[in-house]
């Protein structure tokens, strides 16, 4: 028999996942303005998404709206939060401390959001020993032993492409069980491994062809 | 009528652009390992596309390959590259100086996808005058001005929820005509404003959900 959390936590889409912190933003903001009630329909109007979907994507989060009053934003804001694991505190290792990895050290908005880097694994000797925003860099070969201490078992890869595969294959050997991939490189993992794709710059290309293609149309009228 | 190279940049969807930055990586990384052509089933084998997705996205894209040889490598990257727009150097401006928007002034990667930052816009009076990587800041009063100086349309927002709003309303009428909104917050844009949502932040609540939902099943067997 399958309980009720396990259920909640097998069966969510990730659209919703993704969708829930727009959610959950909207309604911080909300709060802040000083409001107390939120309808589904509200949320939908403000944030462009189709009603019937805001109100699918929160059936899945335990909180319960009044008919036509909505919900309660404090408890929405508290429970929405909670279930998106932002209150808890994610230790997590970065691998690979170039130009986009040294960016997230210094990111402290992450720990807002239940992730906090408490080490970065570079394979340039000359790194190791130094620290960047006071996080710790280490030689890669040191991952293992400070794997075993911590038993931290989320990697955030920025390695350079021609790297990603085999030190994706080394940390998850290593005890690494969710990787937040921010190189272009598509990985191949055992299936028992999370991946979260975020290539930054594929929203680039998106921006680029789009701001061309609206400039071509204004030159043409 | 309408010519060929308005066809392809209008028609271009959204998960094709998505799709071939990683492409490109894939040809990069092959590019280096030496190899000198490339098929879409190897690329699609490679990187867990469907074969068919592979072969019409790169469709849009004006290169040919040659039946069971496949595309040449080198072309291909010069072409992607090209497409994408990532050999460009766009300009930027980026909004809100706050911990992600410190983050991505220090990221010099953006260069290598075309993205070039040249200045931030802070409402703290503190940081006007400061830089940060060479980059200066600047105080939001002046954005107007250096926006009719330079020319720049392309904002990068990464200011706190509650002003993503207004920030955005001021910075479109002031010239910008894309946002890379990096705010969990959904903006309200005019029809013509190209805007691309990357909230890092929502893909964390992904994989704090499924790296539960798998430990639970561990747990439990």
């Amino acid at each position: 028999m399958v309980n009720n959390r396990q259920k909640i936590q097998f069966n969510v889409p990730e659209p919703t996942l993704r969708r829930l912190p727009w959610y959950l933003a909207y309604a911080q903001l909300e709060l802040r303005n000083g409001e107390s009630c939120l309808s589904s329909t509200q949320i939908a109007k403000n944030i462009a998404v189709d009603s019937s979907i805001v109100a699918k994507d929160l059936s899945y989060v335990n909180i319960s709206g009044r008919t036509r009053v909505g919900y309660d934003i404090k408890e929405l804001v508290t429970i929405l939060e909670a279930f998106l694991g932002f209150t808890n505190s994610h230790k997590a290792f970065l691998f690979g401390v170039g130009r986009l990895g040294g960016a997230l050290l210094y990111d402290n908005g992450l720990q807002q959001f239940g992730l906090e880097i408490v080490a970065g694994f570079d394979v340039k000797h000359e790194l190791a020993g130094t620290s960047i925003n006071r996080i710790p860099i280490h030689h890669l070969d040191n991952f293992t032993e400070l794997q075993q201490k911590t038993g931290i078992n989320i990697g955030i890869l920025t390695v350079p492409i021609d790297k990603a595969q085999s030190v994706s294959e080394k940390i998850i050997s290593g005890g690494i069980q969710a990787i937040w991939n921010f190189t272009p490189f598509r990985i191949r993992v055992p299936e028992n491994i999370v991946v979260q794709n975020t290539s930054i710059y594929a929203h680039l290309a998106v921006m680029f062809n789009r701001l061309n293609a609206i400039n071509e149309r204004l030159t043409e009228n």
